[in-house]
């Protein structure tokens, strides 16, 4: 048996993950600012394209930290999503984690009106009297409707983060949302994922408060 | 705006993602009866890596899908895999889903012994008296213990599923799982997930029984 493990302790791991990244995307450029938040996806997926499909709106990441120290609700399109985030550290601002997938009334509403869950999902949102950042890691139908939702000034929310992954209008998708004048982080192109929207909630709220206990 | 979204209802998604998928592929080569395994996985990552970096151990699936029908349970070792596999196929043949990484007693033994909360969960799976696969997406230190459970004789489980992600002895926790007489389904190198590990059992579950509603 040739397979050697390194010795490194549980609390240090990451760490050293994060040096490992920076040595290997050695003067690969980074937008100032969000260097955090394309490290941490890369973390999650060990796959160094986040580093170039990783599109910010201008002052997106300040944007959106502000909106969660105000308190701002993250919804997300998938259970996985938000068993993910943080929600410790959300709390303390008074933020909540909100996915409407499974809700019987999305499911029914869906069905009447020939759509996805995602879409009705993203309808029941918008009537939430709240700030809100959403974090969309897998339908694409749910970006299109919260680009509806804007263009018709029924939502206007703090930060969309748009990384559905796949293969049928995922790309058409993340464009329609950087169309928009809402701040957003998008991954360019069919790569993201429930397990990539959480991990730039967490990036997000790690650099306000890394005390994740 | 010149985005065009394509023209596909929402229950041909899939589907249509699917064809994309087998025609990307061409004629790379995939082993028999791992085909919708590995492109379930490219579905989930829109990663054509795994079509060259999932390793199985002979019949692997086979073997899989009869302890599944036999009520296997499945053993995560993050909340959000255990959020992302399909519960209600697997509960149709008397299987259920563990995570230990939130309870209180597992927190407390990883912190006597220095170890990973991912240790001591896994030690806590090994002492059910079930049938168990286990689905491990994200820790490295929980593959290390599988694999010394398994030398000490102290387990012996039906299907072990080796996706964790990462940078710090993730690539060495695999090979060591490929060392076992175990059958395994594995990500070679550094990639894999939460998501990916969901999406194998998922994979598995819908070869048994499509009906997921």
């Amino acid at each position: 048996m040739k397979v050697e493990l390194e010795n490194v302790k549980p609390m240090d791991i990451e760490k050293r993950s994060f040096e490992i990244i920076t040595e290997e995307l050695g003067d690969t450029p980074l937008l100032p600012g969000t260097e955090l938040v394309v490290k941490r996806c890369i973390h999650t997926s060990a796959d160094f394209d986040y580093a170039k499909n990783l599109c910010f709106s201008e002052n997106a990441v300040e944007k959106a930290i502000q909106a969660i120290k105000d308190g701002a609700c993250i919804v997300t399109d998938t259970q996985m999503a938000k068993a993910g985030i943080n929600k410790r550290v959300l709390a303390r601002y008074g933020g909540e984690v909100y996915c409407f997938m499974s809700d019987e009334d999305v499911a029914k509403i869906a069905k009447e009106n020939g759509s996805t869950r995602a879409t009705a999902s993203m309808d029941k949102a918008a009537g939430l009297d709240k700030k809100l950042i959403f974090a969309i890691g897998n339908a694409p139908t749910a970006l299109v409707r919260l680009y509806e939702l804007i263009e018709e000034k029924k939502l206007d929310p703090e930060l969309i983060i748009g990384v559905p992954v796949g293969f049928v209008n995922v790309v058409q998708s993340k464009e329609l949302i950087m169309h928009t004048d809402v701040p957003y982080i998008v991954a360019r192109g069919r790569k993201g994922g429930s397990n990539i929207a959480a991990c730039i909630c967490n990036a997000l709220l790690y650099m306000i408060d890394n005390n994740r206990g």
